[in-house]
């Protein structure tokens, strides 16, 4: 088996090379030394990393103002291809002028590339090397999305950072299965790279390659030869545990050049560990959805519910070492009261602090 | 029946009158000459008339931070005195300094008396002179309201205007009904009166009577021989053709000295007319609550359901009249497409655009 990988590798790899290009310019590493720094310079925006992404799914972070995401610090956020798609559609969007000026967002977008809802929402699918038919969550109509296609989606949207179609493997799975979804996310990467990106977007490919390192490495290899801008890592915090994870990330890592931006795709836990490790850049929906349920990080203190009684008369704000709006203006006892009356602008509020703790507590590795 | 009322009024006038106050310093009449302007100052804080107040029901204009009522240029909101004792009570309120710190609004706050809630909530109820008694909405408790009792939780509320408890007699109802209801309503503003304000507090009188243009009046009169810092206007647009709503508060209005302002409760439609009849001061939850089902009020243009599939592509503010946030910042291609999500920003988005249209039409009267 492991024959087959190595041919398939070598095969491959002569015809990704020829395709390797030289995009280093974006992306400037600052230091390596203990904790990696860099900056982006994308379209003449700036994004430091580490940096933390909050999910725009459907072009908006739920419950929060571009202006407050802006007042919070974030300078990069992330939107998904697949629910853009389903709607409104990227030819509203692209007509409409891009997601920026759509969701006016002047700050740097990175879509994904729809690949995981497509693995996660939908119950039927078909995938070949060509791409993957599905039935679509919202009216069980058939789609059918190629390499090339989600990248025109993306293009159309007008990202600052498209990523590459790719087939994440189920967890756990056989060795068989990790090795061709491998292949198949190397095939989808080939097609990929052909299309030729709008003026400025940098395209990521996918690492997948299951729980083997050896798979996951070579991989990393292939799309490097074949010129990617960046690197996403998928795959990982899909059931297995912590430390497996940590050690397939490692793995992963350990082959990356310093110069190349290194995603870790859809992981809000365990961020500071990973950033140590060499990982640039997170998204996660994590922050947002627990403050739809009342749920406040705390700098350092885990975790609070606030429409538990006893923050009933509370006046203290609910994180004291906090300074952002919902901190410097409210107390636990009024937003346990919001919470408690079912009010939006308790989820608003709780949202708009997790992310203040993700963004500083990222961005305090980086300044 | 006329006579029984007329003796009602004459006995209680003198008693009336022996409490009767100067009140008129928190309330300067600027021009009576075609729409009346005025200017409240109570403790410290400056509110012109005429006024519209958003509704912040449970101490929150739904889904509306306190900083974007502000940025809109509101100077007083109303709020609910039934809802927030219900939950958290007036003495968690209390105990946190008071509703303008809890909700952290600096400006002004009136309370209603929540005699409303319970005639509009409750099925069931038992009013006598002393007071109310009534179910839960939330739990089924037996609540016993006073006059004493709905002024001292507003007391503890500690808002700038406090109404005193009335009884709104149902629509259509019989003569005999209306003036009981009138008899009652001055039993409890009696009782009312002799309560001691807060410091700074006003305290504001309901006109009852029915559609009876004589019972309203004598209503009026026997409210300001008590002494009552203004005249809350109640018990219309409760089903009446909108043409006796007019005839009897023009009746109501006629007997209101020009030194005393008056606000009609909850009435959200034709606010421009009723200011041209002499009306100061307004509140409704109609402008927020349609917004959160996608309803915009544009300027001098009526209403559109941003949800409707016309506005797709339409890459126009949701209106060229408008300079609020939601207009200055977002299209209503993409306010539909938050709509037809579900997208919580949506609903907060036209909330702020529905309130700034109130405000602005009603402010373009007084400056």
């Amino acid at each position: 088996m492991i024959m087959i990988r190595e041919n398939f590798v070598q095969e491959n790899m002569e015809k990704f090379s020829s395709q390797s290009k030289n995009c280093s310019s974006f992306f400037q590493l600052i230091s390596n030394k203990g904790i990696r720094q860099g900056q982006f310079n994308i379209r003449g925006k700036v994004a430091k990393t580490p940096l933390f992404m909050p999910v725009a799914t459907r072009g908006t972070v739920r419950g929060v103002s571009p202006s407050q995401l802006k007042e919070i610090g974030f300078e990069m956020i992330l939107a998904n291809t697949y629910h853009l798609h389903e709607r409104p559609g990227e030819e509203v969007i692209s007509k409409l002028g891009g997601l920026h000026r759509f969701m006016n967002w002047d700050g740097l977008i990175l879509t994904d590339s729809g690949g995981y809802q497509v693995f996660s929402l939908s119950n039927y699918r078909k995938v070949t090397d060509e791409g993957v038919v599905f039935r679509s969550v919202l009216d069980g109509k058939e789609i059918f999305l190629t390499p090339e296609k989600v990248l025109e989606i993306q293009k159309k949207l007008n990202s600052d950072i498209a990523i590459f179609l790719d087939e994440c493997p189920e967890y756990p799975c056989s060795a068989k299965r990790e090795e061709e979804s491998l292949i198949r996310t190397l095939k989808f990467a080939q097609s990929s790279i052909k299309v030729e990106k709008n003026p400025g977007q940098l395209f990521f490919g996918v690492v997948q390659g299951g729980m083997n390192f050896k798979l996951r490495q070579e991989c990393v290899h292939a799309l490097l030869s074949l010129g990617v801008d960046g690197l996403a890592i998928g795959g990982l915090s899909v059931g297995e545990e912590p430390s497996l994870t940590k050690e397939v990330l490692l793995a992963t890592l350990e082959v990356i050049p310093p110069d190349k931006p290194r995603y870790l795709m859809g992981v809000g836990s365990d961020i500071l560990e990973y950033i140590k490790m060499g990982v640039d850049m997170f998204d996660s929906v994590f922050p947002t959805r627990i403050a739809r349920h009342g749920s406040a990080i705390l700098y350092n203190k885990g975790r609070i519910n606030i429409s538990n009684k006893r923050f009933k008369e509370d006046e203290s704000p609910l994180d004291e070492d906090c300074d952002c709006y919902t901190c410097r203006n409210f107390s636990r006892a009024y937003l346990r009261h919001l919470f408690v009356c079912g009010e939006l602008l308790g989820k608003t509020l709780l949202s708009i602090h997790n992310l203040t703790v993700l963004y500083k507590t990222v961005r305090a590795l980086n300044s």
